[in-house]
């Protein structure tokens, strides 16, 4: 039987809350699994890149990665985030260490072919180098993922932080039962978005066709889960969504969130 | 026989400027040998600093870090300036990783006590974990790391690159025989700080003190070398101090700098 394997992706507000993300990862280090870690950019960076009179370009409301943009994600997610997490895991007992994709080769990717829209300096995932991940977990070290990448020719690129816990889940799939958790600032996947008690516990395909025809589950939500599906469908055993307070439940079998799996 | 292992300490100037920066990681990466590269901060800190409106803080002619200052060196040092010179590495072949003091616990430090200076977070070196540095460089990984370390209780500390240099070099003793170079603007150790022809090529605990004691070698150039004595009193097997651009040199046996090393 395989071992359980926990990837959490968290998104940047809960780190911008120093009390919040503390509470995060203390539940995170009580769960007794290998582990891994990734996270976004989110507001700080924003911040940081307004400060520094670095405007954030958008071309039909998709982020471009301009050079001066993609320094800021440097430093930001590369370091001050990444970095910042790496210490308080270790406070916590989590032997961490903090990756890009650039470090020991471990997410390989190709700066997105100009089509329609030149996205800049954004990274489409080529390879992910699972064996080295592996050797990380076996021993005991947890991985905490940047949303950066490389393309093994000098040049870092941007790539979004929900891609590289997919993609990284699934290719761990196949060394261990993988448990893929995305949390972010809601209950759940609600049938009313206003309502944090309309949370849907359970979604398995015939249900989320169900909702989607019926216009309950729209918007921002269907790629997220369309996401989810694919990661099922390539051999990840659990995809979670959940607000940030709710990983404790994951570990004391209390999870309040929504619970995607395949029939 | 103890195999070679090769520490390089590049400091801050050569990294703001991508040609030699460039050059240098390219030489470095022809050494033949298990290598770490420790970085500094330098210029791009400052200008970032600048450009933040957080301002460097000096008491007595010393550096203080305070919140601010330690979120700029990890955002430019831990993020900016280790992934880039982490992804060029990668570029020539070289599986690096970059790490901080808290990556894996490799650095454990503690803040520096208040006697008449509060530096604020500056961090003085505990512990190395040789061991797990070890393992890396046995996997054929490529440390490279820069100049912050950690408390064990989640507060990161700036800590001085030099010094994380000779620590490790010390402490890597043990396992292999240690070339520890510091690699900065000057050809090496000058007579004349105004003519980079006067350079002295070897010197030994003798010599040394005749210079000193002439007064050819004073000044900022006294700490650096007390240092690199005592890091060959410690078991490292040679000490170099030379130009970035004589790295290719130690490959190729036409080595032009000072070497430093015990009677």
């Amino acid at each position: 039987m395989k071992k359980p394997l926990y990837i959490l992706k968290i998104g940047g507000k809960v780190l911008s809350d120093p009390a919040q993300c503390n509470s995060l990862l203390q539940a995170f280090s009580k769960i007794e699994a290998a582990k891994i870690l990734v996270h976004g950019g989110g507001k700080t960076g924003t911040e940081i890149a307004e400060k520094l009179g670095v405007e954030a370009k958008m071309i039909d409301g998709r982020r471009i990665t301009d050079e001066a943009m993609l320094k800021v994600a440097m430093m930001v997610y590369g370091g001050l985030m990444n970095k910042g997490v790496v210490a308080q895991l270790q406070a916590f007992g989590e032997n961490a260490i903090g990756l890009t994709g650039a470090d020991m080769d471990v997410i390989r990717s190709i700066k997105r072919p100009v089509k329609e829209i030149d996205y800049g300096f954004a990274g489409d995932i080529v390879k992910v180098n699972d064996e080295r991940l592996l050797k990380l977990l076996e021993e005991g070290i947890l991985p905490v993922m940047a949303p950066l990448t490389h393309d093994g020719k000098g040049q870092m690129l941007n790539t979004n932080a929900d891609t590289i816990a997919s993609t990284v889940a699934r290719s761990m799939a196949e060394h261990f039962e993988v448990h893929l958790i995305y949390s972010f600032e809601m209950s759940g996947v609600l049938k009313d978005p206003s309502d944090q008690d309309s949370l849907i516990p359970l979604l398995e395909p015939d249900s989320y066709e169900r909702y989607k025809a019926e216009g309950i589950i729209a918007g921002g939500m269907i790629p997220k889960l369309d996401n989810a599906f694919s990661a099922l469908a390539s051999g990840v055993h659990r995809v979670y969504i959940c607000h940030s307070s709710a990983i404790g439940g994951l570990n004391t079998n209390t999870f309040r969130g929504t619970q995607i799996f395949l029939s």
